[in-house]
């Protein structure tokens, strides 16, 4: 989108049962195979991918002029299901402007967010309908659905310049991990984490 | 709030049913009396005003540092009523920063956001629950409670250093009323618009 194009207020009709909105601009689709390198237990990872290169999670957004103070939002789905013990989730990214924070309301579904910050703090907390978690700038995100039958469904906002840097993560992931302890989500230190 | 201060990443708890947020750092009440000299029909006003100084709307925000790049949210509750044929509203203002958005999530009830920019142009968009309104920076914007029973509930989100010029729409008024014709909401030109 052209960032010196004027826009007028629009409205968009947030559909969480079926996890869409209406007349997205963008439709991302993440399948397995761009999640390579990110779940430590590859040779899980690798079986799977054997059979089929599966869809992780969808992205639907709204586009609005990238520049600072816009507001970029969308819906987020994360899908069920596991690669060994790690569950379904998000690549995971910093913003390329590191002190953008970013919003997300839970619709649907149960899940976790993960996040870190360059400073070594982390947290990790919980999405449940209604829940409205607040990302400060600086911190990486990553969500994770931890049902075994239900989409992980948010509405994020994040001002439109923040961009993504998804390449931190991918190179040294995240401090902690989620994994499923015999049917509950448990938080392990990362074996892999650079 | 120590706008130099790091914070962690928090959640909070949207109650649509009731109207509230869990554990907000601000509630902010508007009486009849803040609103003098915005509603048309002075008459009206003043014989409400000699009766009861009743609550036209509340605001409950979650604080974090007012710099660029963060986000602040809360909620909004625009209780039913009408001051003459005009409904119960907002005061409405511009961001101090002008060219800073606004994101509105309608949770409950039935409205309607005013809204118009400095170069002209206005707009009028219906809030019906799960419809996310996009206000665009440069544009003023009021919400109005168009039900004759229940709250108009909305979650919004605005970058945190924005801040809010009233005075601008408390001098001038925006250029549209919304007013009640036989039980319908009629778009009409403001009489008083300077």
């Amino acid at each position: 989108m052209d960032t010196r194009k004027k826009i007028r207020p629009f409205t968009f009709k947030v559909d969480f049962q079926n996890g869409k909105i209406s007349n997205p601009d963008t439709h991302i689709v993440r399948k397995l195979s761009s999640m390579k390198g990110q779940y430590s237990d590859e040779k899980s990872f690798n079986e799977m991918l054997d059979k089929k290169d599966c869809i992780l999670y969808e992205v639907y957004e709204k586009l609005v002029p990238e520049i600072e103070g816009e507001l970029l939002q969308g819906m987020s789905i994360v899908h069920p299901g596991k690669v060994g013990k790690e569950y379904f989730m998000t690549k995971g990214h910093f913003h390329s402007i590191l002190d953008t924070a970013e919003l997300y309301y839970c619709v649907k579904g149960h899940g976790y967010m993960v996040m870190e910050n360059p400073e070594g703090d982390w947290s990790v907390e919980e999405l449940i309908p209604n829940i409205v978690l607040y990302v400060p700038g600086r911190w990486a995100h990553r969500s994770i659905n931890i049902n075994n039958t239900e989409d992980l469904v948010t509405i994020f906002t994040y001002p439109a310049n923040a961009g993504h840097d998804y390449a931190s993560i991918e190179t040294k992931g995240f401090r902690k991990l989620v994994v499923d302890n015999n049917g509950t989500p448990e938080i392990i230190d990362n074996p892999g984490w650079k």
